[in-house]
């Protein structure tokens, strides 16, 4: 298993993602400052995993206070706000510090320093191992799924499966979300190969994905964005299976552009395709779709290929980050609680009332 | 207009497109080595395009022949071999030193070696300006087409178009098959924007498309392949039109892999998709699509970009060049004889009885 994350012996340790596949560059930091620039800089990426980078973060801060405990309030504020500062639109990021700030709030006054700060290291943890168990049980909730929608194929032979971006261990901790499954299933031996596109802009499947299944010995094949649909035709592909961004109370869900186009092909070619993100993904106060806003990222990242020019500086450009999938053209919905399949506007409102 | 191939006092001038958009390199040679060395290396391409640069490399061979009339069938013979080796899989190529071969043959023993030349020179101009009359045809039934199909939008409104890879006067030498379409619609009022998906691994809507558009100041932007389904969702696409490398009797259509994606995805928001190709393009001896065969090409297209590495050398890569695109998604054809519509497997056939 790849170590994109650890924290050991007061010691973060993350693999530097900037430079995958082409250099492993493993780092090891007790300062929270080269923490906070690992996360600014994207060394460390994902969203779950941000969470757990800033967790780590706050935990070096506290390690290497020197005061008294009547100045630690002052000092934590601080470390605070400059571990939250360092990608504001992360959300994940905020849980994380919340989760901890929650920590110092209610033990503060009763414990001493070294008691509150033991606690924090236990919360720190507890965040890590929370997205672990969450890919975990993503993976069985969805192999379950996969074993009863693709039974009839089953019967004679292994699944191929295509995955968009980079779901594993380099964004989720864990096993990952959607790679989590298509890891289980592996293991489980039901896959005989994986069909991860590229993710054009910045080539997160040619890259990340590509090199986790590739450390892994997991078979599987890279493609341009567009090749999925004449791969279906083909008869090339079993099933799809994606993470998320955010997830409407339809069903209707953003992630990484080209989500959108893999489910259409799939619906046609009837295949199913699948979501897989925890349940704190889902939005229930959205509606649907067209209420989740869609991030218009910088033309360069089509413009420039890691630092090489291919197109004029001022050729025009329309980056959309995400898509959002309307909730019909998915088999379901694999979340740390259930695999949420039909009636979505029912079922996931379900998973909050339990 | 950009003069991406001319012959013009025995001299071959042609656009060295392998540096474009970034180095415009406009050549002019007389030597019928280095022609052959431009058909090679790409610095010229597209089908149409090679089929004339063949011509008129014939062409500046004949011109430096300094023997007499009895030596001229062996070297004739030596020079069609060499341009016909330039690129082996060119099927126009081919046709374009045929229609040479046939002046050759048909006069060659009742002309003097001045006037048989004078008639190949002919011969040359006739396949350019073929393709040029070819362009402007396909351009005016396509016009007339939209302008049947989207009426009910163009009472209101300008169209947004979508296109993939390139068709245009790089690509056809003269306004284009699918470009020049979308140029004469543009002329005529009807297109509010282009939006030209960038057409991975090479990049030839993003580079050379755009190109095209900027020099003729045709308001458009690039987007990444995978984001069509999503703009179509968004409302930001009235419909697409593209070129074809084969088609099949009943319609069935190769053209660069990504168009079949394209195609569902119109197919699903209700828009037209056309295919815009000259007669000579229809294969009416192929049934349908699966009969066509798909070039896989060099793994290295999409693991280098412009000589970048981007993922690892053993990446497994599957990199079809071309799809298949089934006819039932397809709202016409246009051809240079008219626009077909309706069912392909008659209409098609009728073409070729005319």
């Amino acid at each position: 298993m790849i170590d994109a994350i650890s924290f050991k012996e007061n010691t973060l340790h993350y693999l530097d993602q900037r430079y995958l596949p082409l250099r492993e560059d493993y780092v090891a930091t007790k300062n929270y400052q080269e923490a906070i620039e690992a996360i600014k800089t994207l060394a460390v990426r994902g969203a779950p995993l941000i969470g757990v980078a800033a967790a780590y973060t706050i935990i070096l801060g506290i390690n290497s206070f020197k005061g008294t405990k009547e100045e630690f309030p002052a000092y934590f504020k601080t470390l605070v706000a400059e571990v939250e500062a360092s990608r504001p639109t992360a959300v994940n990021l905020f849980f994380a510090a919340a989760r901890l700030k929650k920590v110092y709030t209610d033990n503060f006054e009763a414990d001493t320093l070294e008691t509150l700060f033991a606690k924090m290291h236990d919360a720190a943890h507890k965040i890590h191992a929370d997205e672990i168990a969450n890919c975990d049980l993503m993976s069985r909730h969805g192999v379950e799924q996969i074993k009863i929608d693709l039974a009839h194929i089953l019967k004679t032979r292994k699944l191929n499966v295509l995955t968009h971006c980079n779901t594993g261990t380099l964004a989720c901790c864990g096993t990952g979300s959607a790679l989590g499954v298509i890891r289980l299933a592996w293991q489980e031996g039901l896959i005989e190969r994986v069909i991860t596109s590229e993710s054009r802009p910045l080539l997160q499947g040619l890259r990340l994905t590509a090199w986790e299944l590739q450390q892994d010995g997991i078979p599987f094949v890279s493609i341009s964005d567009s090749s999925s649909a004449f791969l279906m035709q083909r008869g090339m592909i079993d099933f799809g299976i994606v993470g998320a961004d955010r997830i409407a109370a339809n069903g209707d869900t953003a992630n990484k552009i080209g989500t959108c186009a893999h489910a259409i092909s799939a619906w046609h070619h009837n295949l199913p395709f699948y979501i897989a993100a925890p349940v704190s993904t889902i939005d229930i106060t959205i509606p649907d779709g067209t209420h989740i806003p869609i991030e218009e990222r910088n033309a360069d990242e089509l413009r420039t290929i890691f630092g090489t020019q291919v197109a004029t500086p001022t050729t025009p450009v329309l980056n959309y980050a995400f898509d959002v999938t309307p909730g019909k053209f998915l088999r379901g919905i694999i979340t740390d609680k259930k695999a949420v399949v039909g009636n979505y506007l029912n079922e996931l409102k379900q998973l909050f009332a339990e």
